[in-house]
Formats: structure tokens, C-alpha cells, sequence
């Protein structure tokens, strides 16, 4: 099987390789879709980046990241990035939500700022046509980069809005060892709020800061076909991005990781 | 405030103290209650280690640790293990499940494994007097020490089981980022089935490997008296030990990390 026809490059598991090439190496390989993220459209600018995918004929399937709501100048610069977004063409904002506030051990209250701030930025993002994605991470992240740790969590601040305006987002990475995980991708699914699907594999040892631990799909332990069977169970019709942030997969050249990130979707996800 | 009398010295958090100073140290204190772990009960072997502790009038808390019921020799190891808590005079054995077996991603069939393991030593532990408590173990363990990550999962397997023979561990290092942890606390409070409270604070970054990461109680972001006071509205009367994994303090002399620890016990959890 070599259907590429969902598949997205998010474009974090190839840092380092510039826009140009990552763009021309997409194409040469037969791959639809791209994630952006934002320090990597710096290179280029928005609108030029947003002309370069659209005249390579990629489809943009999110943009990373908004979010870090618990941080000062989150307004500012999520209002910025819901406009990006809708530049880029990007349909999808990707939040990551943030980790306690400075000296804060108030992690209910962190999560209600998080709540506060979507509130705030929804109406902005429904004029501009970007749906919010929530995102939870892992829970190792909690304290210091997102304190929605659950596919239920996300799903319970998203309840209060519509699901056009505001989705979820489900990444294997930070999901697989939760044994909720599938009744909230059923009812993440009933709701329509299945915002993007990412796959990333999980490998240990875990490094310092474990920030940059995730392994291509197929070298750890996550079930990700059965994830991805979950999804689309649950009605998810959209992209499968494939994210990976690994120091050692950074510092290889973007068409060889690109070449083993396909090799490794239709083996183990498709 | 300065009540030790709910306050346990488990003994990982100074792991290079030698049993004769550690107990020492503790009536020295007037700490009360030890945590003991199987590897440093080695030093000195079971029988000795139960006569010191009983002679110097402390309490035994817990034993830690059996389970990895995923590894060969499982049952060998945890019913000695058992034995040895009766020995030691421990109404606890900890239990740490284990993770994955070597090379599967099957998270569901490792964690009836669990379950099936429990069932397996329940008669034995019933017989012995001590009662199996399973901890859940932070997420981040999942795959390499235990695939029970929440107070939910834990509660679940336990339910087949008499409270008395098998309860849970409740430790604030593992769980607090849950948003379930206080509904999950209440219902294992109703069940009869906290058999042990431990205390640790979440610090970042974490090191590699993740497991020397914990931090003394008070120098992290843990709602410790949050959680003490819910497993105390739950009923739990029992003794709250403090566990702590970190190099740095490992390297430090057993009576200053002992005197650190219940000023923090004292500022933080009581």
C-alpha cells in the first residue's frame, strides 16, 4: 500500500532543512499535505511561504503553534497567529496551551486561564476561518508547557464552544498510555471535533528536558494503526501529519528523513 | 506545627544511608514510621533489619517494592517479596507493574498481565497479612516501569479484589497533573482502598531517564497539602511517607536530607 493521499509532513520533524527544499522535497516525493510552524515560516515570511506552498500545489494542514496562554503577551500573539494561519491557508491552528504561571502551583486555575483565553480568541478566529486546536501533551510537560494533559481535559474546555471554532488535537505521542484514550476519541469523534490527527512514536530513554525524545513511526511502542483505525472510526476523514522532534533525526538530511517517515506511515499507520 | 506523628521516612529518599544510621537517625528525629526497599534491607538481610527497626520502636509503613508482573520470574520475586513485608512487620507491599514486555506494544494485554498477577499472589498476601498496593506510576513510565498511569487504572484492577487484600498507592509526584486525581482520590477514600500516601514534588527539567527527578517536598509546583487534605477527607488515618528520587540528594548526608525533609513535611503537607 502506498496511498500518500492523507499524509502530512509536519515540517518540526525536518528542522533544519530550509523552507525551499522542504517544499520542493514534499513534491518530489509525492506528499500532499504540510504542518507549518511558525519559527520555521520566519525563513521566508508569510506571504511568501504562503505563495510557494500554494504554487507547489501542497495543501497547508495546520499551523504550529498558538497557545502559552499562561504566559504575558498570549493575546497579542495568538491574534497574530490566527492570522497567519488563515494566510498560510492553514485551516487548523495548533494551541499548546501552556505550563503553570511563574512560581504558580495552581494548576486548576491555570486551566481556567487557559478556558479564559480561547473565550477571548474565538470570535477572532471564527471571522478569520482557523479552527482552535487544542492540544494535550503529555503529561511530563504539564508544569512547564501545557497543563492540559488529556485528550478528556481538552475535550471538556472545548465543549463550551462550537466545534467549528474549536477542535482538538490527537497525537499519539502524548495520548497512547492513557487508558481512556479510546472513549475520548469516540467522543471526540461524536462531537466533531477531531481538529488533526499527529503520529509521533515513543522511544525511551527519555533525554534531559525530554523535549526532544520522540522516534519516527515505527520505532517504539505506541500502537499507531490502532489509532489510526480510532480515528477514523470515529468519523476523522482529515490529514495524518507525522511529527517528530528527535535531535538525532534533526541532524540528518530532510529527504532521507522524509524518505523513512513515509516508509515508516504506510507500514504503521496506514 | 511540628506533629511528626503521621510522618514516614521512605527510605529511597536517602538511599546511601546505612541502615543502622538510618534508623538512628529517625528515633534521633522523632520520626516514627520508615518506608523500607527491598534492595537496602539487603545490607544487613531481612531478619536483622526487622529486629533493629522493631528494637528502635519504629513502624514499618511499607515495603517497596514488588510487581513488574510483564518480566519473567515475577511470581518467585513477589511472592518472597510478600514473605518479606511479613517479616519486616510491613502491612504494605508497594507494587510498580511494570511496563511493556521487551519489543510489544500491546499496553491493553500488559495491563491484564497486572491484573492476572494480583490474582495470582491475593491468596498468598491474604495469607501473610499484607496487603498489595498498586501504584500508578507517572505516565512517563508507561512503557519501561509501569503501564498503571492514573489513580482510574489502578482503582479498576483493584476492584476485583477485597480492599483488604489490594489497594492503591497514592503518590502526589505521579498524579498531580490529573484533572481525575480528586474524583479518583474520593472514590478510592469510599472503597477503603488508600493503603499508602506518598509525597514528592514535581521539579523541572528532568533529567535524563526521567527517574532521579523528584524533588523535596516544597521546592516544587505539587498542591501537597491539596492532596493531603483529600486523602484525609476520603478517610485515609494512615502514615504519609515522603519519597524522593534525585542524585543530588542522594549525595548528601542522610541526617541533613532527613531534617530537610521534615521541614518540608511540616511548611508544605501538614
Amino acid at each position: 500500500m502506498s496511498d500518500l493521499s492523507r499524509f502530512s509532513l509536519n515540517q518540526a520533524t525536518t528542522k533544519r532543512w530550509p523552507m525551499r527544499e522542504t517544499v520542493a522535497g514534499c513534491v518530489a516525493a509525492g506528499v500532499p499535505g504540510i504542518g507549518l510552524w511558525r519559527d520555521q515560516v520566519d525563513e521566508l515570511g508569510v506571504e511568501r511561504t504562503a505563495a510557494l506552498v500554494r504554487s507547489a500545489g501542497l495543501t497547508v494542514t495546520t499551523l504550529c503553534r498558538g497557545g502559552f496562554f499562561t504566559a504575558d503577551g498570549w493575546r497579542d500573539d495568538n491574534l497574530r497567529a490566527i492570522d497567519e494561519a488563515a494566510a498560510l491557508g492553514a485551516p487548523v491552528l495548533v494551541l499548546v496551551s501552556g505550563g503553570l504561571p511563574p512560581g504558580s502551583r495552581d494548576v486548576d486555575g491555570a486551566r481556567r486561564m487557559v478556558a479564559d483565553a480561547i473565550a477571548a480568541l474565538v470570535p477572532h478566529a471564527e471571522a478569520a476561518g482557523v479552527q482552535l486546536a487544542i492540544e494535550p501533551l503529555h503529561p511530563m510537560f504539564a508544569s512547564d508547557r501545557c497543563v492540559i494533559a488529556t485528550l478528556g481535559n481538552a475535550l471538556d474546555i472545548a465543549d463550551a464552544f462550537p466545534a467549528a471554532a474549536v477542535g482538538v488535537v490527537v497525537d499519539t505521542y502524548h495520548l497512547w498510555w492513557d487508558d481512556q484514550v479510546w472513549t475520548q476519541l469516540a467522543r471526540a469523534g461524536a462531537a466533531g471535533r477531531i481538529a488533526c490527527f499527529q503520529v509521533a512514536d515513543w522511544i525511551t530513554p527519555l533525554p534531559e528536558g525530554v523535549l526532544l525524545g520522540r522516534g519516527l513511526p515505527g520505532t517504539g511502542c505506541v500502537e499507531l494503526r490502532r489509532f489510526r483505525e480510532a480515528v477514523d472510526a470515529a468519523g476523522y476523514r482529515g490529514p495524518i501529519e507525522v511529527e517528530v522532534f528527535h535531535e538525532d533525526v534533526w541532524s540528518r538530511p530532510g529527504e532521507d528523513v522524509l524518505a523513512e517517515t513515509i516508509k515508516g506511515y504506510l507500514q504503521h499507520v496506514l
